[in-house]
Formats: structure tokens, C-alpha cells, sequence
């Protein structure tokens, strides 16, 4: 029986781990086609990442046919499953997302405020293709989409997609799990946490090892801490002891953003100040492991590459694909239709949930109205999500507007259009839905 | 390490099942103590019963200690699992709740319509007594109740007790995977129902074998065969083709109470006029299952209990013990707090959903908004119950009142109000709570 | 300045009250135009009434225009407000609403059960025809309907029709407070009642009389008298004591057929076996009228049309003309969008509330959670209207047969499924919706 | 026939309008008596309050008996109307609330952020305490609150008082129909304008002139102009035209804190330096008033206190009492129960919103759903207010902490730490319910 898997952004420099995860899972996932698809600008790299997972593949002797082309629409065809790791406009446009904000001094990050918006607004459409691609080509394979920021994503794909076999994958969930094992002394498969939220905006609501309820124990250490798990990319500040102690929530390093803005600002721009982007450090990290990749002795994952930051992104996404294939009925956390699970927000809105996960696809766990102390907040980021959608599907300026002054990393009703204007025209070749309509600046 | 189970109404004529259960699943469940307890009027019924169960423990050399008492309180202390199957008011009580209906040209029957209103009046106090009794002496217990009506009883002590382990069982989920199972050749650890509703109020929505969705297979048979699974104490009518057609759902045997309301009703009267009611049935199959019980080479459950109508009750709620303590995390269909799963009831009524069984207890998984079908029907069950359990609670005949007019089953405010007079009346040693108030008959 | 009205079944024998409504106002509603509109078959009629109309406009020597015609497109052109008032299927189709249920043992009435599920779905199409050529050619036009079943056809208006300016009219609320005013010995003027709820099946919560709260003298007398205003075509057959007191709610007349069900259905019964159905009876009447309207003396309404059932219809509707046309912004109770008026019912949906008539159109007061005892009736309704809705629109044999299984006064599928099909067959000619598609009896 | 108003806090600057208000609407609202109640701290403000109100009333001649005391509860006996216009504290505790926040760089206003949030701690408990005392003493009288943050305030006593006879009163609504009227050359009273929202946080949403819409108009106006109406003591600093454009929705002059937050702290830190606070401004004003106010030939209210900030706040309060006494069922913008007005907010959340006042009390119109734009943020602040409630009444630290960091004005967990502290501190003779418990600074 054949099992294929099509990756989207194949030439990512993340493609080794998710070829390691397909070589580790083997045993009770038996991959027999992989397909790397990437676009032309890509090529380069695609060559390089395809010639190392063989390499990869042949050392350890796997009957795992692996390989690439430019060509999405042959490639889908007969899928099983999906990944989508893909950068519209690449690290140049990461890097306008932060530099733009960051100049006006706002909030310049990937996946939140501006540069999140703008992300979002290039990434949509795309996705909607591939979606509208595998409704016609591969309608039973499911979509494993990591591509950020991954929960508004979701949501676009669910909303309005004809294809619904989605779900979306974030790797910061999986982390606070690790981190809070480690924290306990034991196994992150010993660990159950409740997530209540969505995409880099999730709290972990309680903790539970082995079904015992240790919620208590991992709050007061993360008080006494302090300190916390945070990805390399997003270095964490800490947080006041009584932030943990007043919400009783564990907190997601995103949150840093939205509750020591101020601190957060001033570090990013003492950062960009010396070292420029984040962006920027990326294209070297990025040079010298394409740089590696390219040697013909390597068969195997570099460890420099969890430098990268999106660390276990591929391992989320490929206990998920195993998962669903073997019908196990695990719980993982991804982002997937509310349905209820979350009663305060919309029902067909996209939640980052516990859910159970078997060949039927993920079906959260519900969890019943939100803590209090963060209710307003979670449905304000939702609505400002709804924003987002609208304005990437429909390019609508005032939509686009309306979502950026709603957000609450951007202060103020001139510096949102300010940065807007902006950011739709250095992006202009990557946003054509917002450039068909003629619109005032 | 010790695991006690205490039976609440150890002496029903069910508790051979539900030991034989435990000796069934002694490897994964190693129970080492169980106490039996019931009233002091049930007391040779209960003799009876230890003296079997004893008997069967000791066929298959078990270290299970097995205990009979009349003292609810000290047999709680230190209890992990409490189950109650308690029938307040006794058999002569379930005639009356069928007889005085039927009486009026009314449908009569134990869980449903009249007589599962004052089920509800006389068993609700005192499942809140008993919870209340385990919030003091086993509060870490799980409170299993298979009382019927259950979905109502739980509701009530989910609201009121501040015990909140409670967890409602009913077999009839249990049943119709049984009975779907045998239609598709397979066995039912294979098939899974995803239900939607309330307890004798739920329907199956979809049905996966081994994962893959059989749903319209099995709506397709049951149009052909008009017929299902239905239990030995409410025999089915058989569907309309269009039935099943168009509702694309699968009903459960209850359903014909509100669905076949004339039909019922003219059948019901028939066989009380030519047998009495159920419960007079009922209570010879009791007399002369206790005769077999009392033999004292009889060291096994007779196949004669089969007959009485609650078959499997036992296995389902042993199932659930069974996962709780071995933090299993598989999916049953119980009796739990909403949460959102159903989005068009209150977050907090009780609904019967499909659950992830763990250490954590039991938590629904989300469904998302009722069929547009069923909705308004659902949701007036629902709030009708609430009206059962506030009478209840308050002994207010008022609220007992509109109840009444509420139910579907009840087709007149005059019969509403004879019937419920002399219900009160006939009942009246059972409902201390109506009777402390003065009020107008 | 002109003010023109149209009149949609203006062949109708109760148009002479509408004449009358708009004479009596002449001097708040300076009427210069009135239309009446009817179908070829009506033309014999039409002229009856126009001739009436011109006869009484002359009596009181006033500048109105009347005329009539067949052409509906045409008379709509700058119209400012349309009423509608027409009967598909004449009363013939009356007849078959009544007699074919009645003759399974089933309440047959022209706006309740499955005689105004019928009467819907002949009527919806043809209302929706209406509202689609007034967005056309009358767009600021208000569509006054007061064509039964009031509450569904409004609701089908509102989700589905292009133009939003429609209003449904029902003569309960209008006569209930005036029998409430009766029996409070002051004018209808001084009354409000706060209605919850939707048509025919709309509740009295609370009574007060120049904003003095009279509700429980109300009651009190209710339940003394044990009976109620009731209309000349659905006579109140009284109250049980206990249920007002324990509603502690002013049911209208339409609540027999909900909660005295039996005993409707036994009248009817009865009367149906004495006197054929209400409309044979309704013809007759109709009959005289007509008789009577030809008399070329006659120049005002005769006294035998309030007879007829639907008296203080077009007071209602004049009335709301009028507040409309004034700006007056007092308190009407009409069919309209709930906007969550009631928190318990879709926002979207059509409900019979109190609300503020102004030149703006109506906006309903906000009334807050239904009453907890009648909560699962009113949300159980509304679902069922939704259904006949969808049904009446698409012409869905399934989704028809669900409304019929899901209405509380249609007792069993076998007879819901005998009475759909038989129906269908015999209003054929009036619902091609239905037998475009080809389908199963 | 007697008509007694109470005055708590009669001693305040802003009396005099009042007494104004009762004096030009004697021929409609006959007051014949008022008690000017004030604690003893106010004694000397209070006796010069009194005595130029006797004068005002002395010149005009009419039979108004006005007094003054010290003791609330005699006072309240027999009132029909209450109004609370105090201020806890006085000036000098709003000079904390301005000077802590901005000393830490965070926007500091007495009724937005931090600021607003102590105020609310320090009033809630005196105006439940005079609520109490009213369903005591007065219970059908009603409770007319101006104290600032007027809809916080609302909440709590709706909430939490037994007493449910309370209205919210702010001049922002008020303020924008007359801005609006002269924008449009014509008076206010021919305005009505759709409020959506919550206090100082509320949308003008659609603007009618005598029922016709004119909302369009005013948008394109306020877009023109960049600028709006604005109130002493918040001086607008102008809207982005695409600010306007986008959201098609009229701003309240608070929505700058929000929507402007970098200018609004950059205006107002300089404003601090230079200045000093607002408080500190107002008290100068306050001196000068009482000043004016000894003057022995003073018998009118003098133009200066138009100066203070809060003008047209009583004619707001005077029409709504106006209209309960007169049952005149016009339509004003006050601050009321949502009882599922806005759906997307609790049913028992307080709102404001247009509605109907009559003797029966003000009945929220329904809006329908919060416009998708604003919708999130306006969950967000309804949460934070609950959260502000719940502090000021439990005296929680805890919550009190997050009501900080879920403030949109408050920058990062530690600055919300910090001056949480040291405002605690600060106001703590007045804020006995967070210092009665020990709890950790």
C-alpha cells in the first residue's frame, strides 16, 4: 500500500528534520514517496535539500522514493498528506516585516503585530491555492500546515476553503510540554496540558502527569523561576512573579508581546539597532547551512540546524501525520475548528485546542468557558484573526486598516497607516489582491 | 495497593452483572474490596445477593474482599468508585409511575413522560445526599450512577453537589455500537458513534469502523430493515423508511415514545389492559430471579438476567471504572457537564457525548451545533429536564407543574394537573420536599 | 406631497376594514393614492371591493385615489407602503388544510400543525415574488404583511428576501390588549403588555397600565375567570387554574392547540363531524358578505365583517402606517428581526415583539432570557419554522417531512408521512417548488 | 402630590446645574422637595452649595423646599429620585490617579487606565452602600449615577445591589447628539443617533434627522474635518481621516486613549511637566468656583463652571428623570442591562445604549451584532471591566492585578505591578476592602 507524502516548501532549510522524522517513524509510518515541491526561485536550494535527504534515506536503506519538482499540481496527485512550510517573498520580505514597524517604533515581529499581518496577508491566498489544488487533485489527503502565523492561516483555509481536511501546527505548544517535563523530571509523554487559546496565544490551563493534576507544583515553580521554556527566536524576559501567581495560566513566550510591551519594544530596538533584524541573523544562519548541506558526506540532520529556532516544528507535524494514519487517538495540540470547545468564541472559528487525533482527523476536547481573567483578551485577538482573513482574501484597504489599528501591539491610528501604506507598497509584488483595486495611500 | 468499589443498592438484582464485570477485568482492574449497601428494607434482597457474590468470587479465587452493610456512611470512607442503581420506592413505585398515566389515557412509562418526572422527584434527594456524603468521606471517589433517569439525575447533581466527580452511565449507547456492530460483521471495539443529544434523547450522527466513516452504509440498512436495536423493556415499533431518510440519523429505542407518540400510547394501553404494567412483569421475572439467586450451587450470573432490560448497564459503567483507573484515555458515551460541546445548549447542562475516559475523568469531546433537524427538539428536552430537577430540589408545584405542561408526552394541562395531584398523592412517603409546604391539590 | 398604498389581495372581504382604518386616520395619514391588486381568478371580487372602497372614500368626500388592476409590477411603482393580505388557493385550499388532517385524527387549523405548515409553504414563494419586485420598483416601501402564518412568512422574508423593509402584523397582541383593557376598566391606550415570544405563540410577561405594574392583578383575574379573550375563529375553550398561576404568563388563544391538545383535537373532531371545516363555514359568511358589499346603497363597512375573525387586523396594520409615516416612535407589537432582543433565540431570527415604530421602521425592545418554564417551547418552535422555511423555499420532500415530525401537534411518523403526501398531492397546483423535483410519496 | 429628589453629593461644584435643570423643567417635573446630602469632610462646601441654591430658587419663586444634611438615611426616606454625583476622595485622590500612572510614563486620566480603575475601587463599595440603603428605605425610588467611570459603576450596582432601580448617566452621548445637531444645522432634538458600546467607549453607529438617515453625511463631515466634538477636559488631538473612513463609525472623545495611545501619552506627559495634572487644574477652577459661588448677589448658575468638564451632565440626568416621572417613552442614552441588546456582550451586562424611558424605567432597544471591526475590542473592555468590579467588591489583589495587565493603557506586567502598588498605597485610607486581608506589594 502506498503512503504518500507531499512537502510544500520542500527546499526550506527545516526539510532535514522532516526527513529525519519520516526516517525515525518508519516502523508504524512506512512512507513509500515523498515529494519535495518548491518554485522556481527555489530551485537552487531544492536541489541541494533533495540531495541530501537521499543521501539521508540511502544511509539508513529505507524504501522511501524521494523526489522534486516545480510542478505542485502532478505532485498532489494521489497524496496522503501535505506539509506547507512556505515563505512568500522569502527572508527579504521577513525582513521589511521587521524593519518597517521596528523604524517607526512599533513592534516589528514575524508572526505578531505588523510584520504578522503582513505575513499573514502574503501567505493566504497561497495557501487558499494549494487548498483549491487538493480539493480537485487529492481530495482525502489532509493539510499539515506550519507555515505562520499558522493559526490565522487555519482559520483562512477553514473558513473558506472547499477543502476542510486542515489542520495547523505550531510548535510551541509541543515545546511548553518538553519544557514542563523537564521542569517535573520526566517524559514529555507523561505530560498532559490543557491549552486554552490560539495560535501564539495559547495559556496552558492545567498540567496533568500520568492523569495526576500537578498544576500547582508547575506554577509555583514558574513563580519561583521566574523563567520559562522560550524558542530560541523569541528570547523570553521573565516574568513578574505575580503575573503567574494573579492569572494561575501558563504562559506561551508570544505573550511577552502582549504583556511587557514596552520592555519587548525597547529590547527589539536596542537589537535591531546593533545586530539589525532578526530576519538578517536568519539569512547567515541560513547561508552557512545550506553551506553544510551542500557536503556530499553529510546523510544526516546537522544539529546546528535547531539554532534555527522553529525546533520540533516537523516533529509536531509528523506525530500527526502518524497519528491520523494509525488511528491511535492520542491527544495533540493543533489548531483546528472551535465547534464549541471553546464556548465564548465563535463556533466555526480556528482555537489552538487538545484534540483527539485519529484516522477521523482531530476533534478538540471541550473545554468550556474561558478563565475570566483572560476572556476579553482571547476574543479580541479572535476578531482582530477575522480582520486579518477579510482583508488578505478580499484585499479591502480599510479592512486591512481596520485590522491593523485593532491591534494591540500598534499604538496609534497614524503610525497603523503609516506602516500600512508602507508595508502594501514595499510588499506590492507578493500582495497583488490589495494593488488590483485602486485605493488611496 | 488498595482499590474499593462501593455498590449503592447492592441488592438489585443487576449486581451479579456488575461483580461479574469486575471479575472479568480483575487483570486490569485489580479490585480489593467491595462493599454492598442498601436500605434496611432491601436487606434480604441483600443478603441474598452477598451470599452470590461471594460465591462467584470464590469460583475464580479472587483476593477480593466482598462486604454487605447497611451503614452508606462508613462504607463510603476511603471508596474510589461509588456506583448507585438505586430504585427509590421500589418496583411498587415504578407501578404506580406506569399505572396512574396509563390510567388517564396518558403514556406511562418509567423514564419518560410522567413517570419518569416522579422517577426523577423521589431519586434526585437522595443521589444528592449520597454525593453530598462523598464531598465529605471519598471526595478523589467517582460517583457512577445508573439510576435512571439518568441524564436528569446527573444534570441535577452536576448543578447542586458540590461533589463534581459524577459521571452518568446508560446503556442504550453502549447498545446500538452492539447492535450497529453486529449489522456491519465487526466487532464493537472496532466501531465508533459520534452521538448527539441527551440521555434516551440521543441520536447517532456519524459511524466510523476502524476509522473510516460506514455512517451512510448503516442509515441505508436501517431504512431497509425499518428496524433496530431495541432493549427488552421497550420493544420497537419499527421506523418510517422516510424516518431514517430524512433525518439521516440513527435514532435510539426511546425515540419512539416522542416520534410514534400514538402508536406507543395505543400499544402501551393494550398490553396494560391484557399484562398490567412493566413493572408488574417486571416484578415476577425479580421473584423468580431471586428464587435462582438463593441457590446456593449458583456461583455465576444466571442468563436469565439478560431478560430484565438493563443488560450491559454494568459493562458500560465497569468500562468506565476500568479507564478512569488505568488513565487509558479511549472514548465511551456518558453523562457529563456540556462545556461548549454543544454549542446550542447551556455550557453547563448535562448532555450524553462521546468522552476521552481518563485518570482526569471524563471530558467531552466538541461536536459543534446540533443538526438543524433536531435542534429545537433537543433544546426543549433540555430545558424541560432543568424544570425536573428545580421541582425536584424544591418540592415546588409550581415548577412541578410546568414540567408537566412541558413534556411532550403530557397532551393536556388538565391531564398535566390530575395526573400530577395524584402522583404526589400516591407517592407521597417518597417526596418529603412536596409535602413539607402546604399546598393546593 | 403624495402617499401612496398598495393593496396586495385587495379582493379580499376584509379590505373594506382597511378603507375604513385609512379614512379614520386621514387627517395624521393624508392617504392620496390607494391600489388595489389581485389575481385574475379574484377579479369578479376585486371589483366588488373597489366599488365598496369608492363608495365609502366618497361618502366622507376625501382627495384618496382608488383604483384597481391585475397588474401588480405595475401599481407597485412608487408605492410607500404594501400590504399584503392574500389567500393561495383561495379557501379551497383552506378547506384541504383542515380536512385532511382532521380526517387522520389530527388537528387541522389554517395556521397551526399541518394545515399552516401547508398554508406556508403556498404562501412564501408568492410573498417572496412580492418582495423581490418592491426592492425593484418601490425600494423605500414598506411591506406590511399580514398574511398567516404571519410569524413564518416574515421570517422567510427577512433571511431570504432582497428588500428588508417588512413587518408582519398579527390582531392577537392587538386584541389582547384590548381585552386586557376591558377587564381593567380603562382604554387599550393606557395598556402595554410586554409580549415574548413569536406569533401565535406569543406570551403576555408583564402588564402595566400608564406605566403602573398590573401584572399580577391580571393574572389574578385570569385565573379567577379561567378564561380569556378569544378570537370568533378559535374559541378559548378556559384555562386550568394552575396553569396561570403557575406560568404566571397571559397565554394567547393559539396555546390550546400546544397545551390542551387533546381537548382541541376532540372539538374539532366533533365540530368537523357536525359542521365540515371552519372554512366551509368561512365561505358561507364570505358568501353573505360579498352579497351584502354588492348592495349599491351600502358606503361603509358593514357591521357582519367583524364575524369574520380577523378583526383589528388592519387597525394593526393602519396603526403601524401611521407611526411610520409620523415618526412617532410609540410602541407596537410586530413580527421582526430579533437582533437579540431575546438572547435565547438566533439573532437572525423572526420573533412577535414590542417595539418602537418610527419613520427608521421598527426596532424591538430588548426583552432579555425567556421565562426559564416556556425557554425549550419557544426555541423548540422556532427551529420547527426554520425548518418549514428551508422547506417551503427549496421544495425539500426530506426537510418538509422533518418540519411535520418536529411540529408538537402531529403525533407520529406514519401519520406525518400519510398527511405530507396526501397534502401535497392535493395542493399540487399551488406548490410547484415541490414537484419540480421529482420524488417519493 | 410630593416628588422628593436626593442629591448625594450636594456639596459638589456641579450642583448648581442641577438645581438649574429642576428649576426650567418645574412645569413638567413639579420637584417639591430636594436634600442636598454630603459626608462631613464636604460640610463647608455643601452649606455654600445650599445657600446659593436657595437663592436660584428664591428668585424664581417656586414651591421648591430644598435642605441639606449630613445624614444619607434620613434623607433617603420617601425619595423618588437619587442622584450620586460624588467623588471618594476628593480632588486629592484624583491627582494620584493622574500623577502615579504618568510618573511611570502611563497614561494617567481619572476615569481611562490606571486612574480609572482606582476610582472605580474607591466608589464602588459607597455607591453600593447607598444603593442598599435605598432598597431600604426608598426601594421604588430611582438611582440616577453620574459618579465616574459612570458604566463600571453601573455594573457593579446592577450586579451586585439588591437595589435594581439604577441608571448610568454620562454627558458623552448627550454632548455628541448636540455636536452632531450643529454640524447639521439643526436642533438636537430632531437628532437621534444608534449608540453601540459601553461607556466612554461607546460608537455613534447611524444618525437619523427626523427619522431620515443621515449617516453617510456625518461620516463624510467628520472626515473632512479631522476633527470632532470634544470635551473640556479631554481635548481631541484629531482623527486619521482613514480612521473615520474605515470604520464608518462615529468616535467618542475617549476613544482617543485607545486609538491614539503614543500622542495621547506624549500630550500628556508634556502637559504633566508643564502643568502639572488635570486634578491640579480643576482645583484651581474648584477654588474660584466656591468663590464666585459665596457671593452673597449670586443667584443663578454662573457661565465659568461650563469651564469644568462635565457640562450638560445634569440636563442628561434631569430629562431622564423627567421622562420615568412623565412616563413619556422618548428614547435617551444611558447606561442599562443589556438583556441581550448587543448580543456578542453578557445578557447581564451593563451597556450603553438608546432606550426607551417611561414610569416603567429605560428598556434597552436591540442593536443586533457588535460591527465585526469594533466587536473584539469591545469584549475586551466589557472583561476588563467585570475584572474591575469583581477587584473593587472583593478587595482581591490578584484580580485587581489582572484588571491592570488587562488594561489596552497598560504597557507591560511590571509597570502594572508597580503602580498597582503604589496606588494601593496611596489611596489607602480609602480603599479599606484591599487592606483588610494581608497580601504581598
Amino acid at each position: 500500500m502506498s503512503l504518500k507524502v507531499v512537502i510544500i516548501g520542500g527546499g526550506s532549510s527545516y526539510t532535514p528534520e522532516i526527513i529525519e522524522g519520516f526516517i525515525n517513524r518508519y516502523q508504524s509510518f512506512p512512507c513509500t514517496e515523498i515529494v519535495l515541491v518548491d518554485i522556481p526561485a527555489g530551485l537552487e536550494k531544492l536541489k541541494i535539500i533533495t540531495a541530501l535527504a537521499k543521501r539521508m534515506i540511502k544511509r539508513v536503506k529505507l524504501p522511501i522514493q524521494l523526489s522534486m519538482t516545480l510542478d505542485r499540481r502532478s505532485a498532489l496527485k494521489g497524496a496522503d498528506f501535505v506539509t506547507t512550510q512556505i515563505r512568500v517573498g522569502g527572508l527579504a520580505a521577513r525582513e521589511k516585516d521587521e524593519r518597517i514597524p521596528l523604524s517607526h517604533g512599533v513592534i516589528g515581529q514575524e508572526t505578531n503585530g505588523a510584520g504578522g499581518i503582513f505575513k499573514a496577508f502574503r501567505t493566504i491566498p497561497i495557501l487558499l491555492d494549494i487548498a483549491k489544488d487538493m480539493h480537485e487533485l487529492c481530495p482525502n489527503a489532509w493539510l499539515i500546515n506550519f507555515t505562520n502565523p499558522a493559526g490565522i492561516v487555519t482559520e483562512a483555509l477553514i473558513q473558506h476553503s472547499p477543502h476542510k481536511r486542515v489542520i495547523g501546527v505550531c510548535n510551541i505548544p509541543f515545546n511548553m510540554r518538553n519544557s514542563i517535563a523537564e521542569m517535573l523530571g520526566c517524559t514529555a509523554a507523561e505530560i498532559e496540558i490543557e491549552f486554552v487559546g490560539m495560535n501564539h496565544f495559547v495559556f496552558g490551563k492545567r498540567v496533568w502527569q500520568n492523569g495526576i493534576d500537578r498544576t500547582q507544583e508547575v506554577i509555583k515553580r514558574l513563580i519561583q523561576n521566574g523563567d520559562q521554556y522560550s524558542p530560541a527566536n523569541i528570547v523570553s524576559i521573565g516574568w513578574e512573579q505575580t503575573f503567574i501567581e494573579s492569572l494561575q495560566l501558563i504562559p506561551n513566550p508570544y505573550h511577552q508581546y502582549y504583556f511587557q510591551t514596552d520592555e519587548v519594544l525597547a529590547k527589539s530596538l536596542q537589537a535591531f539597532k546593533e545586530n539589525g533584524t532578526r530576519a538578517e541573523i536568519v539569512q547567515k544562519i541560513e547561508a552557512e547551512l545550506f553551506q553544510k548541506y551542500q557536503d556530499q558526506e553529510l546523510d544526516h540532520k546537522p544539529v546546528e540546524l535547531e539554532k534555527r529556532g522553529g525546533a520540533y516544528y516537523s516533529d509536531a507535524a509528523c506525530n500527526l501525520m502518524n497519528s491520523i494514519y494509525n488511528d491511535t487517538g492520542d491527544i495533540q495540540t493543533v489548531n483546528i475548528i472551535n465547534q464549541g470547545a471553546i464556548p465564548d468564541l465563535p463556533a466555526t472559528a480556528v482555537i489552538e485546542a487538545n484534540a483527539r487525533i485519529s484516522r477521523k482527523g482531530p476533534q478538540p476536547l471541550a473545554i468550556g468557558p474561558l478563565p475570566r481573567s483572560i476572556r476579553g483578551m482571547i476574543q479580541q485577538m479572535k476578531a482582530f484573526e477575522e480582520l486579518v482573513v477579510e482583508a488578505a482574501i478580499s484585499g479591502n484597504y480599510q479592512v486591512a486598516y481596520q485590522a491593523m489599528i485593532m491591534n494591540p501591539l500598534i499604538p496609534s491610528d497614524q503610525k497603523a497607516k503609516t506602516i500600512l501604506d508602507e508595508m502594501l507598497e514595499a510588499h506590492r509584488k507578493d500582495l497583488p489582491q490589495f494593488h488590483l483595486h485602486s485605493f488611496k495611500f
